[in-house]
This record gives structure tokens, sequence and C-alpha cells, in this order.
């Protein structure tokens, strides 16, 4: 394991746990403020390891590597959810820098929980109720009615451990499919909603906020491929929408840059969805279209800076993800052809490997509307393929 | 020395040889789109050193570093002209890709032939003559009168190894400061000039190009401190300026970004004053101001793919440089003062010293107008200190 000397007479050094694309992005932020940057991951492949001199091979979970990589570094952040709060909150009692703070993940990584501490704070979330069993599933299911949704309490992403069913012979299925009696699972009311909503949110260590737009995000199979900047809804709901973001972040404590997903119904009514504690897919497009960052943003904040202009350069912008087709190699097949598409951005991630559904890259492209962006960004990434020639 | 396994069947890898701001904000550009990277640097400490995972240390100037560098990679480029061009010879002779060539870099890396070069394909300079000895320089200054500027044909920049004289007792002077007995000069007419322009030019393996906008630089002791885009010159003179950069670029063969350098007289004549073959300070606003930036679009031309759009995001761009202010540590004193102002792009090259004239970082804004731009860009740059508190 490498050592490194902390250079506090430079800039500083920031600690990223995870090294996927969300690190990576975020790390090319940093470098242009002249941070430097450590990345703890598990094994030697990952997307960041392309642009980090500094990185740390170890468990996220284990309290030695964190405490190992929160030695290194001026603060320690994190670019996913799923690491153990218990490991976190032992490098704050260290009295290490870390944002968000353990407290903060614990209560989102639990969706009970994160559900729980969002309705205690008065916001509005779907029905849900704890099942620790099949029986106080198919309660849930007599409240609620059916469809029901069943998820994992943990560790579940792009619809990774939900499963939504239409009947008592469903949910016994689902229940099993999904682990119920080894993994906690609770239930959540079916939410007919008519568009899905994000907002990023950067909170400042002072308590400083950056609220970037709503935008709309475009779902199959419960994977983001599109957000469309600024959403297509009234600029009431727009607003609404940004204040229980705002509320929804305040409500688990949260810090740095965080992805608020909201449910908009025909009735106009808004639920929040789900917290993600991180920089965020539905907020790729602040790269290019805002002029400051998602990342940029994460990073002032978790380093006390203060936050950038969340300002569109644009009217209007479209992220489109590029999603591995299969398995195969990380190459971006049509890569040269997507670049003829003036003025659509096209981001690669360098995995080492596609994978059916993986995220390997996404592009972004500004317009005058929606539509004109939309367009460019899909000229774009219909000429790009991973996984398949 | 570290080995490094080409993966051929992902992303390609860039080779840079120097490791300083040039390669950093090259690299960044070549991670977005999933490339590698390999810098080749003769020292461990150096700006690009904070992103790059797989670093040389060697002598460029020696052809097996630069042998061991092209085996790593899929095409070598440079981010100074400073290189041995014989060793860049034998690095084409083993057959990898090397761009721009060392032809350009050997005509482009003495003065003297660069004139030459431009001279001879009809592109107005300043008058120029080769000055082996005392009796030569005299001999020109009899020609083109005084003051007269005497260069060192090799290694000068920022104004290092020239000199302006104003009589024949300043030039045997500086004809002894400059070491004229060792170190070839030659001397050159003095050019009273209004302006000071600059073009960055991409030109693509395949010949294709894109002019960016023509620049106004403007520089205190040779240094250049700002950059104004567009320059505020009649459309006629823009168009002249561009042209003539696009023959000076073809004139010395070049590949990849180059920054060509010009002087625009009251009388509203254009010469060439330099060219840089490689990614050039004039051309730092393009990160932040255009479609596409002069270091994407340089990735772009080595490797092949088709260049992007040069069009400016806004009406104008000011990018203003960070200097060391002196001695001390690279820690950018002021940094969290500078980032409080909305739309500038505050850059820092994370140098581990600064040295008085040191370029430490840089500060882009975009504006309806020059002066909107240069407002925004003043009032984030002079929060800034490197070397001073």
């Amino acid at each position: 394991m490498e050592t490194i000397r902390k250079r506090s007479d430079k800039s500083p050094t920031l600690g990223i746990i995870g090294g996927g694309q969300l690190a990576k992005m975020t790390a090319l932020a940093a470098f242009r403020l002249g941070c430097e940057v450590v990345v703890l991951e598990k094994q030697k492949e990952f997307p960041a390891n392309s642009l980090d001199t500094h990185k740390l091979i170890g468990d996220w979970n284990d309290p030695n590597s964190l405490l190992r990589l929160a030695s290194m570094v001026d603060v320690v952040t994190l670019e996913n959810e799923f690491v153990d709060a218990e490991a976190l909150a032992v490098v704050e009692q260290q009295t290490y820098h870390l944002l968000p703070s353990a407290a903060t993940i614990r209560t989102v990584q639990d969706k009970l929980w994160q559900k729980q501490a969002l309705s205690n704070a008065g916001l509005p979330v779907p029905r849900f109720a704890d099942t620790p069993s099949i029986a106080a599933a198919l309660g849930a299911a007599s409240e609620f009615g059916w469809p029901l949704l069943l998820k994992k309490r943990r560790n579940g992403y792009d619809g990774k451990g939900n499963a939504t069913v239409e009947s008592a012979a469903e949910l016994r299925q689902a229940w099993n499919h999904l682990g119920g009696n080894t993994n906690a699972l609770y239930a959540e009311e079916f939410c007919s909603f008519k568009k899905e909503l994000a907002v990023i949110i950067t909170r400042s260590k002072g308590g400083a906020e950056a609220i970037y737009p709503v935008v709309e995000t475009i779902q199959y199979d419960h994977i983001c491929h599109v957000v469309k900047a600024p959403a297509s809804i009234p600029v009431e709901a727009a607003a609404q929408a940004a204040d229980i973001a705002r509320r929804a972040v305040s409500a688990v404590g949260g810090a740095g840059s965080m992805g608020i997903e909201l449910f908009l119904t025909s009735r106009g009514e808004i639920f929040v969805n789900e917290i993600a504690p991180r920089v965020h897919n539905s907020g790729h497009y602040t790269i290019e279209a805002c002029e400051c960052s998602q990342f940029e943003n994460h990073v002032r904040a978790v380093l006390g800076w203060p936050l950038g202009s969340i300002a569109m350069r644009a009217p209007a912008a479209v992220m489109i993800n590029l999603l591995g087709a299969g398995e195969g190699s990380g190459e971006a097949y049509g890569l040269a052809q997507a670049l003829q598409v003036d003025g659509a951005h096209v981001h690669v991630y360098g995995k080492a490997r596609s994978v059916l559904g993986r995220k390997m890259g996404h592009v972004t492209a500004l317009g005058k509307s929606v539509e004109e962006a939309l367009a460019l960004a899909q000229g774009a990434a219909t000429c790009i393929r991973f996984g398949i020639e």
C-alpha cells in the first residue's frame, strides 16, 4: 500500500471512497482547482484509475482502509452510499473530516430509515411500511392496495432490489426472489406518476445551498436513460419541487452535492422518491450546462470553499446515458462518428469491460430548447455502442 | 521504470512529452473521452503528476526514453518544443506515431529556421538575418536600423533569450549576456506593433483544420498576462490574420493544436511573430469559451478523430494568467475569495513551488463583451496570490 506525504502547504487533497465514473468526474473538477485526489477502491481496474496517481486498494467497509485514506487527505467523501456507516463513524471518531457524515449515510443507505426521516420532517412520500415478514407485506398490500412495491432496504440501485407485485402470489414469489428472509425488505405504495423529476442540491459545510434546475429524468427498466433540463413543468411545480428537495436534503443532514429524485403525479402532487447522498447521474448535464458543475460544487462544498453559480449557460440541455449493449471490451465503437456531431459533448468513462445495461459514458448537448438539445445529443449517442461492434 | 500493458482493445493511450500545465489540461480533455495518458517527465514533481497514473521519469532528449514512451502508447505528442528533434526522429524511424512530426519540431524550435520557412512560404515576417558573429549582427543593425532584436535561435521562451538593443554598445553587451559565442543568435527588425494577436489552429492528420477566433494578447515583460477573445480589430484584419496563421501552420507542416503569434502594426500590416507547435497559452480561454477546446481538439487531431466546433459559447471571453509573485510554496492564497466571483473559472495548475513570474494558474470569464468578461476575470484573478500570502 502506497503511503502519501500530506502536503499541507499546498492545495488540499480530497479522498474519495469508490473509483467509478462519479469519482472520476469529481476528480477532474478537483484537479482544475489544483487539488490532489486519493481514491479508495476494491480492485485495480476502475474508471478513476486512469487519472489518479494516489490510489489505495482496500475494502471500503474496513475501518482500517478508511482510516488509511483519511490520514492521507484533508477531507474524505464518497461516490456511493453502500459504505458501511459504522466504519465511516470510526473515521469521524478519529476526528478526520468526512462529508457527508456517517449519520447521513446511515439514514440514507437504509431506504426505510430514509423514508422515515423524510416523513418525520413532514415531506411528501408515498405511503410505506416496514415488512419484516410476508404477513406484514400482505398487510401493507391490504392497506395500500395493489400493485405494491417491495424493496430491499439496502444496496438496491438502478431498480435492482425492487419488485412491483400485483397479487398475493406475486408478492410471495418476489419475497423469495429478493431473499426477503435474509435481506430486510419494506413495502411502498405504488405511485402512478406522470413524470420523474430530479434536483441536484449542493450544501456546504456552512449551510450555504446551491439548488440546480429541476430536471426530468426518463427511465427504462429503472435505469436513467435521458435527463432533460429544465423539466417542462409549470413554474409553480418547479418551485415546489426545488423546495421539497431542499427540505429533503436538510432532513437527512446532507452535505456536498446530492441528487433528489421526485415523482410528479397527474394531479400535480410531488413526492420524494429517493435521495442519493452524492453526485448523481441526473446532474451530469451540469458539466457543460451550468456555470459551476455538481462536481466542482461538491469539491467546493466539502473543502469549505464558497459555492459556484448554478446558472445555465443555455436555455436547455439534454444528457443521454451510454449503456453497455452487451458483454465485451470497454471500447466505444463509433466514437469517431459521434465526435462529428458539433455541440455534442461525449464522455467515455474508460471502464475496462462492457456489461449489458452498465453505464459506460454519456453525451450532453445544449440548445435553445430541450427538443434541439435532445436531437443533438441523440445524434451523437446513437453512433456509439459498447459491447457490440 | 513502470511498464504499461497497452490495452489496444480499449480507448487509445496518449503519450505526452513533458508534464507541465499544458500536459495537464490536455490530459483532462483526453480523460473525458476515455483515453489513458502517459507523461514523460524529468523529475517526479510536475503539474500533470496529480492526475496521471502512468508516468515515466526520463530525459526527453534521450531517444531511449522517447522509445519507451512510444512503446506504451498509441500516439506520442508534446507539450513543449524544446525536445531534441534528432531524438524525436528516432521515434518516427521506429514507425511509432508522433504528432507533430520531428521535421516540424526541428524547423520550429530553431527560430531562424522557423522564420526562413515562413519567409520561403511567402508569409509576412519582420526582416531577419543570421548573425553568427558580432560583426554580422552589426551588419543587420545597419540594414534594419535601431532598435534591433537579438534572439537566441533555440530554447527561448517568455522573452528569455531575447534582447532589444539601441546601439552598437548595447548590442555587444547583449551579445555577451546571451552568450552569443556559444548560443547561436539571430537578429530581427524591431516591429513597432499596435497589438499582439494570436490564433490557435488545430490541424488533423487528414488535413482538416479548426481555426479558432483571432485573439488579442497583452504581454508585460514578454509574458502573456491577458488574452481577449475575440480581438477588437476590423473583420478584414481578423480574416487576414486567420489566413496568415493557417498558411504559417501549413508552412511548417504542423499537426495538432498550435499557437500562432502575430503582430498588427498601426498601418494595418500583419506579421507572423512566432509559432508554437503545441497547445498554447493564448488558447486557454477555449476550455470554457468554445464548444471544443484547443486541448480536446489536439487530442482528437493526433488520434485521427474528427475535429470539434470552435464556435464560441458567448460573445466574448477573457483569460488572465496567474503568475508567481515570489518564491514560495505552490499554495493559491485567496482561492476561496476568488471562487466567490460567479462566472469566473479558476484554474490552479498545482505546481509544487511558486517562482516570480512563473505561470501558476489562470482565470477565464465569459461575457456579452470583452469589457464585461475582463471585469469578471479580474475580480477573481486579483484575489489570488502565489508566493506571497
